[in-house]
């Protein structure tokens, strides 16, 4: 008799976003001239950028025709693509990445969730809390988390890194050793950065004990500060010891087009083995590459043309972040983040629970946010806000706080 | 110290057509004049058909747009697409499938690779033999196959149910029962189909026994004969132990634009479990959506002018088929498949292996067919044809082996 994978019954709620989704549609059905304001899932709502619809409408064309079509892509990603993102998101920041130790694919998300299948059961995990959820819910699926422990809010068998205002959100090295390390700098849901000098410290860590650090950079392309690191490779010896993942979504507003993508290191070893060749070997068996017209419009994006066109983008959501940022906190709210992220963390007020402050915004100013507690226990008494929305939404969504 | 997952030391040699590839690229800078013909993997060649390009085209303008731009798809994929595929791909054929037991995705091979994750490791899996190397694969690397040995070339713990000219490439019913059936029909690598009544017997069996049969119809659109099921949801109880997984690849030449769904009634349960809200759970945490104008173009099939071409395509291909099979029995070839199906499965000649006869093809007439043994033991002494050149290159092909 077949039988399920129990682990999945370790799971907590269902995915944070899906709850969220269900609440606000309940919300909309029971109120259906509710003028709500979505700040809460972090989904962008710019257009694509001219550059990238122009490189869609040309690689349509090219997929209409016998002479240019293009069947399955390589199995790491068009050459195109890849060589382009090794020269400008890594060689222009001194960072040597080669061509082949990137995998493009659909999307940081997948990426996050797949990776943790290379490397052994036995392995233990830290992450940091709060956090995104993937990692640790792909871990529970996988059933590298043991169970639940509903007093604490916490697997057993995970290092939880906390973020807390007092830390400035960048954990510190703990004293358990992990195997797997999940950073994500700029940070979901905090908005906090990690100073090249900090980084560095993890990077030392993992080099000293063996670790591996998972470093999800999708919101690089949102850092203003100078003494940032980009790219996890500006460390030294990061090479040897981390993997990372970057994203189109917010970068170019992929979020619907689905694009990110890979690193891992050729020197990459776990316990003495290359790395490199097990993800090769799960890309190329149990994904088929992402859509050449997608893999074009990401090309887009590092032309002139195309990266002046992003950056326009990105200043105008971090327009929104400081609209948000100042009126949250002229308004006398505790807030954190939307420098160098688009996230906004604030501090629910009065002592309010992250779920009843995400009700009260719902019912009372028809806002929705993300209740930090769903990016685990250390995000209890925080609310993420997202500057993905219009200026016009983000200033409406202020002046009805403000009324509160 | 991190460590890697090490089933994937199990897996044997490399990906398939990763394989394949190598070999001709390094054949190919031998003989930069070759002209290869290329039979070998399972790639169309037509490009898309004109009702998917102005889909294409449309909604890229919507997406450049702020008005109707979309950003992330609804976790099972738009409504849009998926109430199209219950209607035509279902209802139509009196199968009872709702829109929300489909889950839109990249392809069939990312689902048919995913889908174990949702069950538990003690499940003891079967495959056909030959068969399509990404259902054994993704177990081995899940841990669910035991040791290879290399005597009998098998996992240790799989059950494999040989398909041999004998058996019409149907197998028969084991007598060990397996928990999770993977079957594929019309068939990858032989193009055998199964008829109605055949394949009845394996959901009776499936039923009896709390077995999961998971279905890979692929290749449904290559059905020309009327009692071959669609669906295995034409016979009657398989909603209670199957899962069912169509690709976009081959019915509309989408290999290279991605896209494909997967069928989990919500009846569906293993060992007293649902499954449906597994998937679901899977399906969010760790996918992010097809891209909507790759869903757009999805939709744009099932349009009476999409459809008409589409059709056309497919009638084109298994002209090819005709024309590779009955050249190549015209030639004293034993060959099987290529009616219902893009695959011709050939006996080599003289009792030549698999290997022995790629390499023989290709430095012989630069022709790049799949070693039957690439599929599994059972499918050693055998060569794949695929239909998916044009016929101008089948017909090539044809004369080149004429000539051997």
């Amino acid at each position: 008799m077949a039988t399920i994978n129990r682990n999945y019954l370790k799971l907590q709620g269902s995915y944070l976003f899906s709850t969220i989704a269900k609440k606000v549609s309940a919300y909309s059905a029971e109120h259906p001239e509710a003028d709500i304001i979505r700040l809460g899932i972090g989904d962008v709502t710019k257009p694509l950028c001219p550059a990238v619809i122009d490189a869609l409408h040309k690689s349509v064309d090219e997929m209409g025709s016998a002479d240019s079509f293009k069947g399955y892509a390589p199995d790491l990603g068009y050459e195109f693509l890849r060589n382009v993102i090794a020269e400008k998101d890594f060689h222009d920041r001194g960072c040597d990445i080669a061509a082949d130790e990137i995998f493009v694919s659909d999307g940081a998300k997948s990426d996050c969730g797949a990776i943790q299948e290379i490397f052994g059961l036995d392995n233990k995990i830290a992450v940091c809390d709060p956090v995104y959820p993937v990692y640790v819910d792909s871990n529970v699926m996988a059933g590298r988390t043991g169970e639940y422990d509903k007093g604490l809010q916490r697997f057993k068998d995970v290092v939880y890194l906390p973020c807390t205002r007092d830390n400035g959100f960048v954990p510190e090295i703990p004293e358990e050793v992990p195997d797997l390390i999940y950073l994500c700098y700029p940070n979901n849901p905090t908005g906090a950065v990690i100073k090249k000098v900090e980084l560095q410290k993890w990077v030392d860590f993992a080099l000293k004990n063996g670790s591996i650090i998972l470093y999800d950079a999708a919101y690089e392309a949102f850092i203003t500060e100078g003494d940032v690191p980009h790219s996890i490779y500006e460390c030294e010896g990061a090479k040897a010891c981390a993997i990372e993942f970057r994203s189109f979504s917010k970068t170019a507003g992929f979020t619907g087009l689905r694009l990110g993508y890979t690193v891992i290191p050729k020197e990459l070893k776990a316990g003495g083995e290359e790395l490199w060749p097990l993800w090769a070997r799960r890309h190329g068996t149990r994904y088929n590459g992402a859509p050449y017209i997608v893999q074009r419009a990401g090309e887009a994006i590092y032309t002139d043309e195309g990266r002046a066109q992003v950056r326009e983008q990105i200043a105008g959501y971090l327009e929104n972040a400081r609209i948000i940022s100042e009126g949250l906190s002229g308004a006398g709210y505790e807030v954190y983040g939307g420098v160098n992220a688009p996230y906004i963390w604030m501090k629910t007020p009065d002592g309010m629970s992250s779920w009843d402050f995400f009700d009260y915004l719902l019912e009372k100013v028809q806002i929705v946010g993300t209740p930090g507690s769903g990016f685990g226990p250390g995000g209890e008494g925080y609310f993420r806000l997202t500057a993905f929305g219009s200026r016009e939404n983000s200033l409406r969504a202020i002046e009805r706080i403000q009324r509160l």
